[in-house]
């Protein structure tokens, strides 16, 4: 076999994966050749402070302020800034180089993924980026690769490991969304700002990125419905529990067969969206637990799958970094084909108001005769279809008012249809209160 | 772009498996073509016996009994034959006509796959084979791609729906191992021989392919340690369940640090093995249920992962089937790299004998002072440290007299100490009978 010139690694960023991805680079060195079919030389980690870098334990002679340069001399550019900009100008800058290039920037692909793929495409460079979802788990490539022949219909991930912690938290320990959230942060799984994991931010970006791969179409990341977990009480999750449900923060990727005339030519469109919805708790989703993550796909041929494991880490995210860097550097040595994106389908991304989904919708209601046959009404009005209703009489000693607590869950609903009958349920003379609605998914 | 010339597709085969994917690429031939990059044209399905053919509903003018004329004029060939011969001839042949080739036959692979990688190797054609383990479940590609520049450290396998059926089934229903088979049997989870399944000769084939690519070392299936489930008894499986576990049918692939002197050069060597093991009731493996596979996957640096779904059926191993075919004619069209086997690390094949283990002891014994002592003096003497014990009255009114249960649970412990052991309680006065001994894993 003809021997092939070392490749020259350039890593963007030395945090907590950037380091990781260091160590192991240098520790399997010998192992990482004989998988390549050539050597691999990190060539410099490229920092934005030295002294802060320095403190890693990271090979001193490595370390630089010079991102350009570097990019400029490397064969494969690994990007673990984060955020927009400068990683944004430097993966531009090593694509237009020639180099592949390997990110684990979600923020960045959710919002200027189009343009990097594009680019990617021009100049003939790879850009890999399993380690931006779902962290050690392999989900880029399964969708990219493994269903290349197959049409995925819908995706269900659990793909925040905070929010997933917290949630788990409230089901199993009984806490409050306050104090789940304050051993989150003790325990180092959540920030010290959280609102980007607690408003579904961080999983909005990921759905972008998942849904545009399984369903070959750009899904930009305004379309993404979002809704977080803040506004969740242990109330709810509690009675979810006994209903037979756990509360899971989703990101859900569907394909959507239009009604005539809706949609363009294809009669097909797609939608992302995230919010807290009840899984049944014989769901494997509902088998996830503390800060892993899974994505369950539902394909026309495969079925049902499930990839789960670590959804972040530095560690974890560091084996999914290298997965890609073994893919980029076997290319280098044999050529051939990556990961580039695919768009070919183009399908139209639906607005949340064109979605229909289950609901439960729980109320307190006076508890004397013709109440229930009201609120039926107030259903049938909006022509949402009730499927399973439980009433139960609550013991408020010292209310002025008997009352009862009714559980109600729907057939398929619009947003908007439902929307109507919780506003008029709320309005209503019998209903004291609307307590909880949500979604029902992954029956 | 250029235009590249219609790829020529060779099917051999059209039962369950063959018939579907004949089916998918006819159906979705110019979704496929998209996502290639090229056309692709099945050219023809060779088959055994026109007559049965026909009532496959199949193109007709498709059916040869020609398979070589058909191979000899193919770019890809898909070979979906089963057994080892004509199916191992007829991949020789493709391949040394430069043609890829797709596989699902984990027989042919795991008791000639050195061969057949070899010839693929040295004639510059790749051979495909997600289909062979786990169904529509990604677990090839994952392994050899997603995992590259990591270090699998373990492996736990749920590979056979068969087992898994039957074993859930007694689990959830409390039928016995006859009754869960013949259900089994009923719904088309079981051949009519079910023993391949039932003894774990098919869940030994997988894991001698899973092993050989997770440790980059040819694993002879010879060298899988077996036992099957017939031995499994509603009461081992009640017992199992009241105490935290459930039993399911593993296939495990380890990496073990060798002793000093007792290797080879690296220190490390490699089991792979398939028994019945108690699975923590908390553990991901322990929820898949019914005829569902998973591979659960212990990396260095990634971490646990799980890749879950349907491990067998015509439709779900037509998708993996189809997911190969796109990498390949992907190939075809831009060049570079495919899933060619990797056996660099060469690692010493372990056998069952170099294995420890946690076990789960149930004695039934005689309830009087000094007989506890007694059990502990047996474990005592053959080294195997005893982390739990539970010990319950047996209400046998009429027995001559009385006695207990004893559950005793295990440190690791060798083999060949634990066989020991065992013998020395089947023979000791005290010891009414040895009910059950089982392997824990997943702990």
């Amino acid at each position: 076999m003809i021997e092939y010139r070392n490749l020259r690694i350039a890593l963007l960023g030395a945090g907590n994966v950037g380091a990781q991805v260091a160590s192991l680079l240098l520790e399997h060195r010998e192992e990482l050749a004989e998988r390549i079919g050539a050597g691999i030389d990190l060539v410099g980690i490229a920092v934005r402070d030295l002294k802060a870098a320095r403190k890693a334990n990271l090979p001193e002679e490595l370390l630089t302020t010079d991102a350009e340069s570097l990019i400029l001399g490397a064969d494969i550019v690994i990007e673990l800034i984060g955020g927009i900009e400068p990683a944004r100008e430097l993966i531009l800058l090593a694509l237009n180089s020639g180099a592949d290039v390997i990110t684990a920037n979600k923020a960045l692909l959710a919002t200027h993924g189009p343009e990097l793929f594009e680019l990617a495409e021009q100049v003939g460079a790879q850009l890999y980026y399993e380690a931006a979802v779902g962290g050690a788990i392999p989900i880029i490539r399964p969708l990219h690769d493994s269903l290349a022949g197959d049409r995925v219909e819908r995706i269900l991930g659990i793909v925040n490991g905070t929010t997933n912690f917290i949630l788990d938290r409230m089901h199993n320990a009984g806490v409050s969304l306050e104090d789940a959230l304050a051993t989150a942060t003790e325990l180092g799984f959540a920030e010290a700002d959280p609102t980007a994991d607690i408003e579904g931010y961080d999983a909005a970006q990921k759905a972008a990125i998942i849904a545009s791969l399984a369903f070959h179409t750009v899904i930009p990341l305004e379309s993404v419905y979002r809704e977080g977990i803040s506004a969740i009480t242990l109330e709810q999750v509690e009675a979810a529990k006994r209903a037979g449900y756990v509360v899971k923060l989703l990101a859900i990727c569907e394909r959507i067969a239009l009604g005539k005339g809706e949609g363009k030519g294809e009669g097909e469109g797609v939608s992302a969206r995230v919010y807290p919805a009840l899984v049944p708790e014989g769901h494997p989703l509902a088998a996830v637990h503390g800060s892993k993550n899974a994505v369950f796909v539902e394909a026309e041929a495969a079925g049902d799958l499930m990839f789960y494991g670590a959804g972040a880490g530095g560690m974890e995210t560091a084996s999914a970094v290298l997965g890609d860097l073994v893919s980029a550097a076997r290319r280098h040595v044999i050529g051939g084909p990556g990961i580039a994106e695919s768009r070919h389908a183009e399908l139209e991304v639906l607005p949340m108001s064109a979605i229909t989904t289950r609901y439960q919708i729980t109320l307190v209601v006076e508890d004397r005769p013709g109440v229930l046959a009201g609120i039926a009404e107030i259903f049938r009005n909006h022509e949402v279809s009730v499927q399973t209703l439980v009433q139960s009489i609550n013991d408020e000693s010292g209310a002025s008012l008997p009352a009862a607590t009714l559980v109600i869950g729907t057939h398929e609903a619009s947003e908007s249809s439902l929307a109507a009958t919780v506003a008029e349920l709320a309005s209503s003379a019998v209903v004291k209160s609307v307590v909880s609605v949500l979604r029902v998914e992954g029956l």
